[in-house]
């Protein structure tokens, strides 16, 4: 540990975004004995209530952000749509981690795409797409069908439409508002992985076991560990955790989710998409683990050796979302669940309220 | 779970006290959706950097303890010399658990033994002292030696003489203030155990593993689990936080401190003090079982079905007293660890300013 760079216990750590994540890294950084000052709009903001100072302020009130600065040490974001003139004007006071290229890179999926390539990692084929000749063109290439997604601001399946032939390719650019996009040709996957990786300010990567995940309607509903792979899959979803974590410099944990492609040599991996934060395939981390994915970022960020990612337990998460959290009594009463909720005011479709953890003893697995 | 009684997510826990017990209580209740109200008259409490309210007041404020009282679904402590007008005039206006009986039989050396031997529980002989008549009578029965104990406000060694012969007796009264005491035979113990039990609304209960404390300077040093005790040893304490529990028709987490006499039969339990809330030689739970003492805690008074006692790996909980917590940087890099820190701001000899639990795989034992 460089001393003369990492925070001393009761130092203030800053966090852009008053979400869930935000929350679970206030949580973890008490333990630790450092204080939150959670940074957001959002009167209602689940972390505020676990935090030692919040600001409700627009992100681009300078003067909010200002004041902000001047009372903590360090400042990381729970969201990687952190506009970039926030994080700039706050780089220019405090540290901010993960710094800007990390930001810059998941807010944009085109740049995402080259980076990852540039980086060695395997992706789907892609094309940026400003036009409808664009789209013509790349739909050409990828056989006619590909998957059009919105360069900025896409999440749970938001700003993205398939394409399976022409009569999804009619609207398809009047769907994502004309916005700036990508196309990508449609992979065949077996299943959804991703990586958890931490790195230290100092260098040090740690990654976690490799995850499996499964959707419903777009959204993450259950991530399971061990994963169903190879330990040669696994091993390769850890480098990339490793190489990503590397070609971005960066300070704090990190998400690569990887498509398992399966071949006649086996099973391929694919990288799609790099979260710059704490991600919700990484929750389980919190009760399977010696330390959590947010005690990672929070010693990261603080300059502090990473902690142990050994797994102590197997695990399957499963997201509470919408109505899915009214089960609470029930989930209480089972005696291998860790109930996680977020304290959300108000229920509504599709939104994340909570999560469980359903643990049992450990099996052989990747 | 009796529905109607239990708390909803998103309930107002009001809990007396700021410290680190309290602020552990807050952490756990926020996982859980609950949100936290603490009450100290110390605007430094460390509990109020993790909490959704605050008051700052005196326990003997009316106006503020009914405002309190006005803004949570139902109050707890995290330390037992709550005065009992306090907790009389809250229950007046929500549930107060535990109950007033646990209160009164721990704020009393006097009620408290008096409380385990009519509940069949040995405990070391013991006998009032109001006078010198009563000590020299005491004495004379226990050959001479015993432990002077004031009745209330007792704690780390507060409070206490050892008396060995007539030099010790000699100003005995005097160091104590002259206040109400009890005088025990001295007893030869082997070691120190405790059993952490857990009470829900409903009479369930649940008890964790024993655990093993050793004492520096009459402050808990360490504990360890598995207890080095038998089997049979381990059942009988565990049976002791179960009648305990009962007996005081408790709601929520109690610690029964026993000592561990050897003799020609074997062990023996003694009952020493009972803690009607979370306890320091529970502090293990959290990284090395299912739920946390601070859990169950709160499962408990909320109304919840208890959560599982397992116990997953071996634990071994130093405290942080004073300078001790200066070795954070060394703690952090340890890869076994799990440290803790309460955001105490100043340092001072004889203060508990944080814990580390080191882990380690499950052993055979009781």
């Amino acid at each position: 540990m460089t001393t003369e760079r990492a925070l001393k216990p009761g130092a203030v750590i800053g966090i852009l975004g008053g979400g869930q994540l935000g929350r679970m890294l206030a949580l973890a950084a008490a333990r630790l004995g450092l204080k939150c000052h959670i940074y957001c709009p959002d009167p209602a903001s689940p972390a505020f209530d676990v935090a030692a100072a919040r600001t409700i302020a627009a992100y681009d009130d300078e003067a909010a952000l200002a004041a902000f600065a001047a009372a903590v040490d360090v400042v990381t974001y729970e969201f990687e749509n952190v506009p970039g003139a926030t994080a700039e004007f706050l780089a220019g006071r405090r540290p901010v981690r993960p710094g800007p290229l990390a930001l810059s890179v998941a807010q944009d999926r085109l740049a995402e795409k080259t980076f990852l390539a540039e980086a060695g990692i395997e992706v789907a084929p892609f094309r940026a797409v400003d036009s409808d000749d664009d789209l013509d063109r790349a739909l050409a290439e990828f056989g006619g069908a590909g998957v059009l997604k919105t360069r900025r601001f896409g999440y749970d399946g938001k700003g993205q439409v398939v394409i399976r032939g022409p009569e999804d390719r009619a609207g398809a650019l009047a769907k994502i508002g004309h916005a700036p996009a990508i196309v990508e040709g449609l992979v065949g996957f077996e299943r959804e992985v991703s990586v958890i990786a931490a790195r230290g300010l100092d260098g040090e990567v740690a990654v976690f076991d490799i995850a499996e995940n499964d959707h419903r309607d777009n959204i993450l509903k259950t991530t399971r560990v061990p994963a169903r792979i190879s330990i040669k899959t696994a091993e390769a979803a850890r480098a990339i955790g490793e190489n990503v974590a590397a070609a971005l410099d960066y300070v704090g944990v990190l998400a690569v989710e990887l498509f398992v492609v399966v071949g006649e040599d086996g099973e391929r991996l694919l990288a799609n998409e790099i979260a710059p934060r704490v991600h919700n395939s990484g929750h389980w981390t919190e009760d399977a683990c010696h330390a959590s994915q947010f005690e990672q970022h929070i010693r990261a960020i603080a300059g502090w050796p990473l902690g142990a990612t050994v797994r102590y337990l197997d695990v399957e998460m499963e997201n509470l979302i919408g109505a899915d959290a009214d089960d609470w009594p029930r989930i209480l009463a089972e005696p291998a669940a860790k109930l996680h909720l977020y304290g959300k005011a108000e229920t509504r479709p599709g939104r994340k309220m909570g999560h469980v953890n359903r643990l049992k003893t450990k099996s052989r697995g990747a």
